[in-house]
């Protein structure tokens, strides 16, 4: 299933809308590149409406939130409801500031979101509807592990029944979910957390492979962290003793420009909950 | 000539403003520095008005345009004017929608460009006052392929003429003309596609290479289009089993900090039609 | 000294806000996390406030400086000097325009700063008033060479003791100094002055090391410049034929994550004055 969706999204290149953060934005860009997606970046209001029509999917990322676009993510994930087309909300930081917080919870209200993806105390956040998340990396405290995963899923699954997302809770085990059945996902290396913008880069990701697979956002979502996953895990075999987290940016995205469906599809390591 | 054009940068090392959009203007900074150019970012107006001022060129990009800097392209672009600056614009996703397509038209009537460089899709939007660019990459109708070279050279001659600005359409075959001659080139790599900001560095490689050969505008926007090209063959070349677009972004980047205005007299590949 | 500062930035992981340009702020991002630091970006007033309250040390960067940014570099530096936390000023471009360098000499009297750290040109425009930089590299007839070396220094450390600040002039050789001791230091290549934000990572390191070592920011501040000119030196030593600005940006930065405290220790090249 995961090799099908990404031979879609090489085979129809979904134009995907971002309107995201100026840190990460390039990287984001090369990586839907590297997927077989196409980026537009659109951030004014009246831009965003008209780009996201053109689009196939849109990817709300609330890092260097600011007045001025915070309109446009309004706009644009309703116009793209409308329409029908898969958005995706990473809540970057959300915790870590009431602008933060309140965005993301008014984007919540007003936008029907396809997946949310974020650590876990940025989603934790969204479900409690407040936090104090230090940063833009999850609290030690909050962190899944094999202890506590059984109720990080059910903890999950809740938040996806109640806002009708598949959410998707990434870190050192990722879980994916609709609210029915959970994707624990074991790709990925703890290295890709050294590099500004692998959750970025994934949450644009995910919105490519949700446009690609609009009938199965669940799998959509699983494939694309899978992917992410495993491009880190390829990289890393590449990395030699002079590699740090600069070139290791370079080979993810590499990485994902080499990744087959079929290799995808092999070494997607997941079990099903 | 091209030689001497690209000596003249080395030698002179213009300093170019930049009113880019955020997503590959880390690039287009590296890729001007690596030509032998110096960049300066500004985007405030009454920054810009000064900042111009004191640069050998200004580079125009509506890439992720907005309100707040929309203003500063225009005063910026008639103080250029005001000083004989060169002017380059690279109208990103003009077609795409209303505000790029009036703001790039808004701009062709105020402002006197020098070279005005984008895909096909984007100058006939201009040319035509109206377009449905799918996003910023040219649309698959409009490409200029070998069986209608003859016309899109036309069409870019008479849009050259009315505006008295050199017209870089790149693709494929790029076609560099100031309404009398035209330069069809065919270096280049068509993976340079798979790359974020491949046409905003060389907008910016544009605007040094024209404030470096002020009397000779149709012959600097052709050389830098055969050095964008050029060192996209380089890098290529480059390339292992390994590596994606973001090595081959690093690559191209390289390749121009080592290109040698010789090499690129000996390499360009180019016809005068 | 610089040894146990460094240590503490890897075994603390201070989390350091920026308020930087978007044109090299993903690579301050990775410097950052290649150092051990944390980064996190926020330029809205409201959020900048609660952001810099989470942090270990604020980055205040004036490159791509607008009207919509400037107040929240005012209210995040009251806000750290309330919090006793390290302010690093970069005046960007000061000198080039009077938005830049108003707004550098209104911080300079609104918020005390820890360490500025510039280019001789920025920072005598700092202690002058005025001044009429070429853009965002030093004057040629600035520089601090072997022959005005001690008369830099003086006026370094007179500038120091006014302001309260360490002030770390960069360049060839590099004058770090709290107005009693003077760090000269001479890690470093001049290569580095043709990647984009080189100077840029920097200050964004030196916050972090401030945050590092709160009781020596003299020491702190020099510990940085070291570090960052190391790892310019490691990084060149890597270089292929091949390779130019934009790989030597990435092994800079990779450098740095492979740099150990006891190998900046060693390698740390500087005579204090």
């Amino acid at each position: 299933m995961f090799e099908e969706i990404f031979e879609n999204v090489r085979r129809n290149a979904p134009l995907i809308h971002n309107i995201t953060n100026y840190v990460t934005v390039n990287d984001c860009a090369n990586m839907l590149l590297a997927c077989g997606a196409s980026p537009i970046m659109a951030d004014d209001q009246e831009d965003a409406l008209e780009i996201t029509a053109i689009c196939g999917g849109l990817n709300i990322n609330i890092g260097t939130l600011n007045r001025r676009t915070i309109p446009a993510m309004f706009a644009a994930g309703k116009r793209a409801n409308e329409l029908g087309h898969p958005v995706v909300l990473d809540p970057v930081g959300a915790g870590a500031s009431t602008l933060r917080t309140e965005t993301a919870l008014g984007l919540l209200k007003e936008v029907r979101f396809t997946v949310i993806r974020g650590n876990v105390s940025e989603i934790k956040t969204l479900a409690l509807g407040s936090g104090n998340t230090k940063g833009v990396d999850a609290n030690v405290a909050d962190r899944v592990t094999e202890e506590n995963l059984s109720g990080a899923i059910e903890f999950a699954k809740g938040f996806a029944r109640r806002t009708g997302a598949v959410i998707a809770v990434t870190g050192a085990i990722d879980i994916v979910t609709d609210g029915e059945r959970a994707f624990c996902i074991r790709n990925g290396r703890p290295e890709m957390s050294a590099i500004t913008g692998t959750g970025c880069q994934l949450s644009a990701l995910t919105a490519a492979f949700a446009a690609a697979g609009p009938d199965c956002p669940l799998e959509a979502a699983a494939a694309a962290v899978c992917a992410m996953g495993l491009c880190g895990e390829i990289a890393y075999e590449r990395m030699t003793g002079l590699d740090g987290n600069s070139s290791y940016r370079n080979y993810i995205i590499d990485a994902m420009y080499r990744l087959t469906p079929a290799e995808l599809e092999r070494r997607a390591n997941y079990e099903v909950r």
